[in-house]
């Protein structure tokens, strides 16, 4: 059996997400390639040592250079924050290592494009990290959309929710800076246009508005400071052949932990999901007899692979973490010459730029192309 | 006990809908005023005969003006095609009558302005048919946002769709054809709008995108035939203060029966409503205990007036035209000089702008105020 | 068109539910029979005027034998507390009038069995008001199971549950007394069990256990009193032809409100229905494709009848009071010699004599037959 | 860092499940104890070797012994059908090794009686596989039951449904011979049991009631055979201290796919879970204001421990595998002589007492105490 070595950058929430990841996939899959765990970096020295020893790699280092650089390492996984990604992108494409990297691809179209160019120069594998489109319940809605079983889809929404920067007491932050982007709309967009990246294909045109749900917060020493960032944005879109949806996002919206609601209406019938109940969906079929039409919640089961990977029974439910797995099986599949199901640089970049044209359209309040 | 007269012109879903309601309204809130039906109007005037009997209806006319020039009509219930509100709201008014017109007020601006004309010239009573805002689930959503307990509101959403509209073998008919009006919007977004007019007053600038699920039907001929209107909606919504919100409403959106789906994000917590489950709300408080924190789905209960007017005992429901007779009673109300909950003509007039904007904004492509 | 000369006894939460019935019943049905509210009893003189005028009686007694004996009335409505039916209703037959009784038919046994006596010697209608089996929903639902579509029915599910006996600071009152009847098998179980008997017939044999959340509580006097009957009581049942199921009735069950939840499995299906949503059933079907099989929320719409009487458009839901509403239609349907859908006392007997078997097996902690 | 040698006995769908959570707990919760991973075990030798590989064992066997063996092996998995429990333990036992054992026990009350006995003259951990009390949402219930938020438990029931015995085409199969246990009450009720033992302690007195949904099923000759297992079952439970129950099981529920339903009724509220939305709860407090009272739905979070050991961010959910995950966790924990929740040898027989009592009372048609 082949091995592939893998080495790790970062060791916050995806770090770990990662690593989890790379420990399950062969377990879970009885892949061709099996991971091995060679080198963890992490800027903190200790503490690349000490995770290192409980996700199970060989090696640590506190410079990521070190993991690129490693001989024994075939892929790198990138989980450092955004800003950090050009560079490390770059370097481990031209030590002619593979690359998964977390989304988005940067902190600016310019350096997402730099990448792009990296990657269109070698044949190593470019994934980033887009975990949900890995889902079952997903993949399962893809299938039918692209079966036609609800037609040609004729409206297509999705809203993108959390809570962690709704508190009106929360102290102003980097969050809360103009430095760190739009707001939500970077945060957040990229998810939701992936699935729709699968399902109808990115829109043409989009039209956006966005808000802060404060104008001032206060800092840690109690001064006012202005919000820069907009935690809330919504867009209108246009795709081609005139199907038309909406896009919203929220970081500010109480209640909500992990929703991305999905309303996928066709000419036969529609499709609702929500990630926070992502081990089920919603189909409604107009070709069911009258007395019974509804709204049908399907629980994913074995059928729809892959969860019959972790478990044979229906309706146990996979978690969040194991998406990644799901992914990390789908790069395996990949550099074993399979067809694969990935979000590529050249795709990633797509999607991007459909971010970057809502935060222009915002700023001139006009509807805006995301052809560039 | 006073009586009060009532002479109803229209035989439809919305006129049974009114004369259930009036048969009703005394025996459910014990009013001051007891109705006595007296004088229908349809244009068909056997038809108007038997219905009068079904309904209890003392008197019949094939002529609608013979329902307004009769002396012992008091108060005219027009419940018939929009084309016609206009002449029969303005000469029940100069007949010193007081008016019920369902929404929307007309097929036009310029007749609606020529109604609130008619109006501002009388003493009488002059209400428009919005029943959404008296359901009991509603008018706690609506107390509990004015008592602050979700905060200030940051973000507002909502979604009107049903399904009527969205089957492809359907016929070409006059929905479909550019004289009936914009299409969805007309038919849909004076609801949503005529809570939203409540809770957070209406929007004052908009942008709005349309779509048509289909370019063309055939007609009972078998010719393929243009479809003009737009069964599908969106809109971005600014209100005073920074608010932010968006509208999308869709006549052919399959699997939706009646939704009106209301999502209010505050800086507090959230409430969610669907009028397809009338008889509940969700409400989040940020308050809450972290361990519990959770939307919570509160049934409608006695508490929650005037549903104890209906059934002494929580969690038993109210139907869709049980919401008219809570209207009877408002209108009962008000002619006993007490306050009532109602939209007026001014107040409907404020909705219909807003409508009319969306639809500007959408043949323009721009940011369109509400405020003429 | 005939009338149909209305008496009405009790003006109580039951009392105005009637009412509201015989005002709405012609105009939602356009039914060949009119109701004419004649005479109102109830036992408080003033408060029988003053709810006559409300509800639209001509007249009003302090005396209910007034009511029967009013030529002019030709059926009673009895919805006065339970251990007055039997004098009641015997009275009423004996006088050549029709009897709409609420249930149960009695506080015993005995009674009840008195009641079915004077039922077999008149050639009126004899009705127990069971206003669950109207509902559109529960229509469908025994439609659905009649047509073998869940197959044959394997096991069956009931419960009914609500809180207003849950609070521990509740005042010791006549229904904690043994004379009150059994407790929450007396309040609720003939609901649940009026359902089985259209489903699947009643139990033949059953074996119950009961009990009580506080064994003392306090009187007005703060002086603690001993609690005597049941306000949870559960329940096996044995079926003709192998079939078991559970019933499990609680008054003192926090946060359910008027839940009557059934759960039916079939060996090709199932169905769930709560009345906390009584306008949805939910069905699953195994012959269903495997990837899109889930339970489907089917909202009440006008194919599911009468619901089209009400409102023409799917999905708008009916209300508590307007299963009342379908009763009186049933009512006049049968009056005019129309097969209708009623429990009379004959099949109300039957129920009763189960619940009996339930307290009769609980005292033994034996086994019951049902059949006497 | 100590490591700990793993044995694993069985690769089937437990086998599976164990070998995943052997390899993720260290990354997920940074243990002290690193398992390592050193011998497979598994009748076919082929299959044993290939597995092993995939899982990431040192080393695999045919023979179990020779896992039992292994003097690198300090723990074993034992996930062999459950006739082979009884052997395993005890000789893995023997050898001074600690076990951790699928449940049930065994097939028989007097088998596990052995396993008890040798459990009791060691010191070795004897751990049973119970991994539904490991879910953060199951742990908050158990938190907020435990800590009175909804009083003294008045009433407690407990539903376990799955479908896979449910065609009425599926073949006579072993688990319809009697030689199998008694049905679903073996297959399913130690689940719910080993929940209501730590909520409210296990019933002291049962009642059961069965049924086969089948008399017949033909063979892989298509000869009828019968059915000799129940794969239904009911039971009416008293627990200490006047508190009743009920609980029901059913392998043949059309739909319901890992359906594990609790209803929690106390004298100050309610709380609601089912394991097919494994990912919250619903909790309804008497004590919130009137206006607002309703069930809350609680994603899992970070603040329900150990869920924030897989992510950081609220309702992101976890996967039935998890569960097993953090089951491993409390056996290091064990081992490292912390506090662990862990259900072991003494709590498991008295489970399966329960269940013997109830197949008992079946027989027998008795009240049947479950105390031996």
């Amino acid at each position: 059996m082949n091995t592939l070595g893998i080495g790790l950058i970062g060791t916050g929430y995806m770090g770990k997400c990662h690593a989890l990841a790379w420990n399950s996939v062969a377990a879970t899959f009885g892949t061709d390639i099996r991971p091995r765990l060679v080198h963890l970096g992490e800027v903190n020295e200790t503490l690349a040592k000490q995770r290192a020893t409980e996700f199970g790699f060989e090696k640590s280092s506190g410079d990521w250079r070190a993991v690129i650089d490693d001989p024994d390492v075939q892929i790198v996984s990138i989980t450092s924050p955004n800003q950090f990604h050009k560079d490390m992108v770059i370097a481990a494409l031209d030590a002619g290592k593979h690359v998964w990297c977390e989304k988005p691809m940067s902190t600016g179209l310019q350096d997402a494009e730099a990448m792009l160019m990296a990657a269109e120069r070698t044949d190593r594998l470019c994934v980033l990290g887009y975990n949900y489109i890995q889902s079952p319940a997903f993949r399962q809605i893809e299938t039918l959309v692209k079966n036609g079983r609800i037609g040609r889809v004729t409206n297509i929404r999705v809203e993108m929710d959390e809570d962690f920067m709704a508190a009106p007491d929360m102290l102003h932050s980097l969050k809360h800076r103009a430095e760190s982007g739009h707001g939500a709309l970077d945060d957040f967009a990229v998810h939701p246009l992936s699935l729709l990246q699968r399902l109808c294909g990115l829109p043409v045109e989009v039209m956006a508005d966005a808000a802060r749900p404060y104008e001032t917060l206060k800092d840690a020493h109690g001064v006012d400071k202005k919000v820069e960032t907009f935690d809330i944005a919504s867009a209108l879109m246009r795709f081609r052949d005139g199907l038309t949806g909406t896009l919203i996002v929220n970081r500010s919206a109480w209640g909500r932990k992990g929703r991305i609601a999905l309303q996928i209406l066709g000419t036969e019938g529609s499709i609702l999901f929500d990630q926070e109940r992502a081990n089920e969906f919603q189909l409604y079929q107009r070709s069911d007899e009258l007395e019974i039409q509804g709204f049908r919640t399907v629980l994913i089961a074995p059928i729809h692979t892959p969860y019959n990977h972790f478990v044979p029974a229906p309706g146990h439910g996979l978690g969040f973490n194991e998406l990644k797995v799901i992914e990390a099986n789908e790069i395996l599949k990949a550099l074993s010459g399979k067809p694969a199901r990935l979000v590529d640089f050249s795709d990633g970049i797509q999607i991007e730029r459909v971010v970057h044209a809502m935060a222009q359209s915002h700023a001139s309040g006009k509807w805006t192309s995301t052809l560039g």
